[in-house]
């Protein structure tokens, strides 16, 4: 998230997933040694936010993300050119990933283990159907930001980590928009400082 | 600041003048025996808040502020009963403080030091008499959000201290809004994380 609260910029599109600006706010990881695993490179760095995303990618059993993140343009899915999200043939899952969408989809199967599921009956029952999926594993909420807002709204978070970029983005798609001017039950558990991120890790709460 | 980018609730008034929930970004400074005791109170307490506030105050020689953190009616200054701020007999500043405005006002004295200019030609011209006044010590700009702004934008900011409360106030007065989409020659330098507020310096950049 930017200092003044976006996920992302504005104009976001199917050439531009994150809006004009919007990669500015993940530039942090990309130089990381633990992303360029995931992402099947080599080499990179290590520094104060490797750890954050070694703890918030392990143990991980499915992911549940909003149509938008997945990808593709809004409305039913196209026939003729089906689309098959940002992801590529080997997308970095590699676990049962739940899409958020009002059109309905057979399950698409990538290679590498990560098979997209289209779930159409609402956030409660792509919980339910992740937290199956993921057994003892935890259950990530990838994104994007309505889906993150849907979830926090309906009080079902339990961990939450903003990486705050400390960059202006001015426009675009604010994280919190409508959520309100309580936490849902989270409150502010650990900050880890890296040079050029500040990772804010929320918990819900037991006080 | 609030996590979602507010320094001030909504419905700002005379009787509530940080808005509904402002008082909620502050609440980390109250315990702090360095905040105690520049409003004249024993006691209190030291964590890692302390270090940040006690930066932040030293070495000023002058203020800067918008006359809506002055306080009082927007526009002309009443005759029959003159606004005199919110800050009491013994304002904490106890050095020249420089008001924009765009409303004459013959300068204001108050106990312990602290003397009110109102300033209405600008903020260039603010910043010069601030100087002036200030001699080898440094200029703060206090606030507010409009103010803090307005200097940004004219790149004469050499230092950022956002005091970032984990909270959301979902609706009122955001630090940021219309800044556009950099920093004008800040970075983050350094990073605090407090208990209940994560501090984070910026400072102009020299690279």
């Amino acid at each position: 998230m930017s200092l003044d609260g976006f996920v992302a910029g504005p104009n976001q599109s199917i050439d531009n997933p994150l809006g004009i600006g919007g990669m500015r706010l993940h530039e942090w990881v990309f130089p990381l040694r633990v992303w360029r695993a995931q992402h099947g490179e080599a080499g990179g760095e290590d520094n104060e936010s490797s750890r954050v995303v070694e703890e918030a990618n392990q143990n991980l059993g499915a992911t549940i993300m909003g149509r938008n993140m997945f990808g593709g343009q809004p409305g039913p899915w196209r026939t003729d050119a089906p689309w098959n999200g940002w992801w590529g043939n080997n997308p970095p899952y590699h676990h049962p990933v739940f899409v958020l969408t009002h059109h309905a989809r057979a399950p698409l199967a990538c290679e590498g283990g990560t098979t997209f599921h289209f779930v159409t009956d609402g956030i409660q029952s792509a919980l339910d159907q992740a937290r199956r999926a993921a057994g003892t594993r935890d259950v990530a909420l990838a994104g994007g930001a309505q889906a993150a807002r849907e979830y926090l709204k309906a009080g079902v978070v339990d961990e939450m980590l903003i990486s705050l970029a400390p960059i202006l983005l001015g426009s675009g798609e604010r994280l919190f928009d409508g959520v309100g001017d309580d936490m849902h039950g989270l409150t502010l558990k650990r900050t880890v400082a890296a040079r050029d991120v500040t990772h804010l890790l929320f918990e819900r709460s037991t006080r």
